[in-house]
């Protein structure tokens, strides 16, 4: 294990820790701690919600949660000689559960609270508990499924400058402008209430509070990209806005779908992540990664290879409307298909919807120039049924 | 070589074979030929342009193609016994290229004539011819890459009942309607002007060219979905809408990327494709397959398992504007980011733009539903290039 | 089509072609035509047996097959420039059946003649036929079984020295004086009887002929390597022994299992190959490749991923007796197991021979050195099988 | 983690632990503790030679090593209703290293103390220390190499039935007898040498250490088949032997070529395994796995899909003689063709040896019937490198 460390207590909110962390953004939030490039350190990571969920079979948590406490993070890690312009290189070594704490959950937020990708059809609040077992998950609440999941970090990413902070601001308040009442909302904009911004106090944090950026929206700093193959042994390029790049982490998931289309995620949990860090002067320049980070993906996902894929075309499911080439329409019709098949093979609505944000499917795009409709596709692993499930 | 047989002639356009195809989708089209359930055949395709682009260096022929020629499809073909409610199962047992004709096209269509997925950066038309070498393409004029294509047909498809035509034809008529002259057009109506409509002649010829749909968009009977992985070895259940199903297949690619985003297309060739046929009886209704096609894919993709991924979000590019969760902007932003990347790698942005069309990169969706920002990735193979291409 | 070819009319016996092969490794076998290097170019290939074998349910033709003319290769062919002491890069572009062959053969051969891996289980001769459904074999004398083959040449080789040639039949000969009497034999000498030597007559072929070395054994010039994943997409480098390396290939096999265990062999069949040559001047010293090929695979093998395995250890299953690390006692445990196992699921022990040997299955060398045992597995994709096979 | 559990302290021998485990197979070894089937639990181990080697840059301990030692193992456990005849049924849930020791060795054993695969080439004692970095290993003894290991067991077994034991001791006896001042020996035969017995003393620890057989071949329970994808997530069946089962684990490695040609061995270390157990009532018979273990491997192996191969033919590389189908003399000339290879890029013969024994490499049989030469092959992942190897 890395001596430097990122320590969390399960036991305690991430604002209580020896040591907190934050869940805004902000270049001002300080360093929990410095390395040298070349280093490796552990970051511990409390789950995204705090500690809100519990490992039981009533949903009420999820449909009350308080979002604005997310995502509580670990970090930032200050990079000693890392400059603007420059590119950090964050290697994942490994990641891992809490020997104390090996479950995690999923959920469908409540239309009322969150809402999700398939709000509309399922605007109840709806969760899953899920037990690893060594590289596997299984849940009570989604059973005849067995997956080795892609342990990843859902958000991982570095500071913004405040020009950068104070361009965000602008345009998502624009946004929201746009329709300030729509439940669910259109963005979530800085609020001082839930936040935890590392060992500010007094008017600092309250200044702070009240420009940082929520952490739900992945941006040019990578943030919660949800990318599940940003698993264990990815090389990540980020570029850097601030000194010392001012790296943190969270939001671990065991396993996660592509869209984490249930919002309330993948499987959530708590746990651990190595890092190593390096960086390429002036690489943002030198390799024009400014915009967002790039990455190489590890070499250690489950080989599933066998799938049943499902389409969608972006014609609008309740009202027959065509749209012009709406990849999020028809990403939404491709998960209702696969929900209405996994219907047909004992599931319920619901639980085929968790089982699509949880288990390792594949979100792809198509076609996206076929005016009018985009098409897009989902992919099941067979092999994560415990029996058959393909047509015959 | 299956014994039946949809024969093309190289040297003549569809509506001259000796049995002619069709390039709009209508239930009144007569089938080429009959087949039963059990049976194997081959149907040979033209390129989907109907042999109008060029083996040269000069872009002419795509700025000025003529769309309403396209899609030119072979087919359809009436399986006996088949009837709507059923599931048609077809088995792609094999793609292959004509020994006289082992080359194909890509090209980026002019904003003028078609457009494509980043028309706004990329207005000019543009083309790269590639070579075919076994199972590996290459180009002379996108230097530097050679990789072995996931050869696949972009459009496979049943015909429509006389109901969901008229649907198609409501829905696209309204959504042309809300910006009549935009430049390209937000959907191509029907037209008769180059309609190739297999043996009819006559009343039936100018009722069904007026009706017909055009072949662009994928829709619930499969058509142009342009999935990669929908490639030798795969298995697809088709909902069937009318009696004998009437299969029909064309835009045979060697190979493409995820979004096939310069439009024109893949890599664009004649070829051949034979498949099998099966039925399950009232399969709609038994697996819930009703809406689109679901698929098996292959087991012969090319193990390209080393990526560098790009990230977009969606925030618009012009003007920083904030989108809410729009996808196609930010697959857009990723496609972007992954062009300024490879131009640092000694490609021109046209080069690198038509290899992102024509490699076998991968385009996922991660985030659906992190308000307000989507995050789409491009990932493309490293051993495609015949250099390092990483950073280091 | 690459405009280079080596025709065949599979009407006729090898030595019948316009331009005939050969069956035998000598140097002074004459080119069948030159090409340089940078060229690509197609082999037509007669199966190895030179048609012996037919298309139906009666094995005697595999009892009574004449192992004399056995393998007829195609070539050789003269790489213009190419010396002894260069490395020969063969790149294998494509494999393919032909149309009016779309069928191949395993038998297992008599322990009389020829013998086999398990010949001392399975001393009778027997018979399969698989038919090709474009990239999967399916038998009617092995229900219950489809897969996609690893298509590949058992055979492709440069020409031997005359100093490597006399040291091959010195070896050889030394070999068999061990036991002349042998069933099956330790080595097959040179002999006369039904050699093929491409042009030659005359003298020079009764010289030839006495000299020339049998291709059974692969040896120093790659030869008969039965090497399951050289296969499309492949590069070899062989060391170059002679003035124009002289590169001949044969035995086409559509599927093979790691071993060829039953002899006769993989899916045996004619067909053709497209090649394409380059040479690395001096390359056998610069990169030590000196004493047989090296390759790298092609990227297009099925991604069968799901595996069961068996194992093997080095105790004689006749006597008991144990051997000090021996891998092929070892091997042919793991392949006695799998057999017992696949009995259990419906299989004759013949069948399930004939499927090891077929099908795409990997036997590895798991532990060389653990005194005084070997061990060996086979491993079987559980994708092969049309119905589940897991012990559950 | 699962409650119940085998505690090793890394700072005490095997047999100084609270609960001591065995380096002996013997029926009467008392269990450490029992299970139920449907059971998780987890089994601390010490590395294989009870702690000897250490992390140094001086190979003396690799030559010193007392081998009367090894393999110290953990167990057994017995498993609750479980009878001979029953298939023993255990799921390797996952492997970690533990915290406090976070490297590995590797060693080429001396031709006087146990020897190695290639013993004759490399005679003198050498030691690579490898460190573990997340997933992955570096050695500062083997630069420019860095590799995702496939972590595994090198041994894991039932007990034997003491007419198995006796059969194992008689045929190693004999095999002894046929050369007793053979070195390396052909066997290692019982001795009472530094027998770990767990909690035996006194009369029974005699008989049984008499009695008890070595561990370093694999045989019909298993044992040390050094099979480097039985990793993380796979699933064992063992035949059973004795009430009970008696499961014992140990010889943890971090990472090991097919082979393991060095003999010590894969990447050596202590760690943990957790592991999961049902049973198949009667399952020997109705599966006819009796004979030795089958498997499925599980899903998470690196996906290094990019090889250079070496192949090796059955001619004895000091003498030139021919053998007879011998596919060990083929794997070493394999193996010896790939070293002379690494040498041309840089490495030293040892460093190069001890390459192939820890990193993921295929040894492969290719052909087994080809007389007189069997052809193996060793394919070395190219991405394991740190720069570009591949001959251009």
């Amino acid at each position: 294990m890395p001596e430097k460390l990122f320590k969390v207590d399960l036991n305690k909110t991430m604002d209580k820790q020896d040591v907190p962390g934050h869940n805004r953004w902000h270049p001002d939030i300080p360093a929990a701690f410095s390395v040298n490039p070349g280093e490796t350190f552990r970051m511990e990571c409390l789950d995204w919600t705090d500690g809100q969920i519990k490992n039981n079979d009533d949903p009420s948590d999820i449909r009350d949660v308080n979002l604005e406490r997310v995502h509580v993070l670990s970090g930032p890690v200050h990079v000693n000689g890392v400059e603007p312009g420059d590119l950090l290189v964050v290697d994942i070594l490994d990641i891992g559960t809490f020997s104390a704490h090996e479950w995690g959950f999923n959920g469908i937020f409540s239309k009322e609270n969150g809402g999700s990708f398939l709000t509309e059809h399922y605007p109840e609040a709806a969760k899953s508990i899920w037990d690893f077992h060594g590289i596997y998950a299984t849940s009570r609440h989604v059973p005849n499924v067995k997956f080795a999941g892609i342990i990843h970090p859902g958000l991982i990413g570095v500071a913004p400058s405040q020009e950068m902070l104070d361009e965000w601001n602008r345009r998502e308040e624009e946004l929201v402008e746009q329709n300030p009442n729509r439940v669910p909302p259109l963005a979530n904009l800085p609020t001082r209430e839930s936040a935890v911004l590392g060992s500010l106090q007094g008017e600092e944090f309250e200044r702070v509070a009240k420009e940082g950026a929520r952490t739900v929206p992945p941006r040019e700093n990578g943030g919660n990209c949800d990318i599940k193959n940003l698993s264990r042994g990815s090389k990540v390029y980020f570029p850097v806005f601030v000194d010392g790049a001012k790296l943190s982490v969270g939001d671990l998931h065991f396993s996660q779908g592509d869209g984490e289309i249930t919002f309330c995620g993948g499987i959530e949990m708590p746990g651990w992540i190595d890092l190593h860090v390096e960086v390429i002067k002036g690489g943002m320049d030198k390799y024009a990664i400014k915009k967002n980070p790039a990455f190489r993906p590890g070499p250690m996902d489950p080989h599933y290879n066998e799938y049943i894929v499902f389409e969608g075309v972006s014609v609008n499911e309740f009202n027959g409307k065509q749209t012009y080439l709406d990849a999020n329409t028809a990403y939404r019709n491709a998960c209702l298909n696969a929900i209405e098949f996994l219907k047909t093979q004992g599931f319920s609505g619901e639980q085929a919807y968790m089982l699509l944000g949880s288990a390792p499917v594949q979100g792809h795009l198509a076609g996206v120039v076929d005016i009018p409709n985009s098409c897009c596709t989902i992919a099941l692993p067979k092999d994560i049924f415990t029996k058959n499930i393909l047509p015959e």
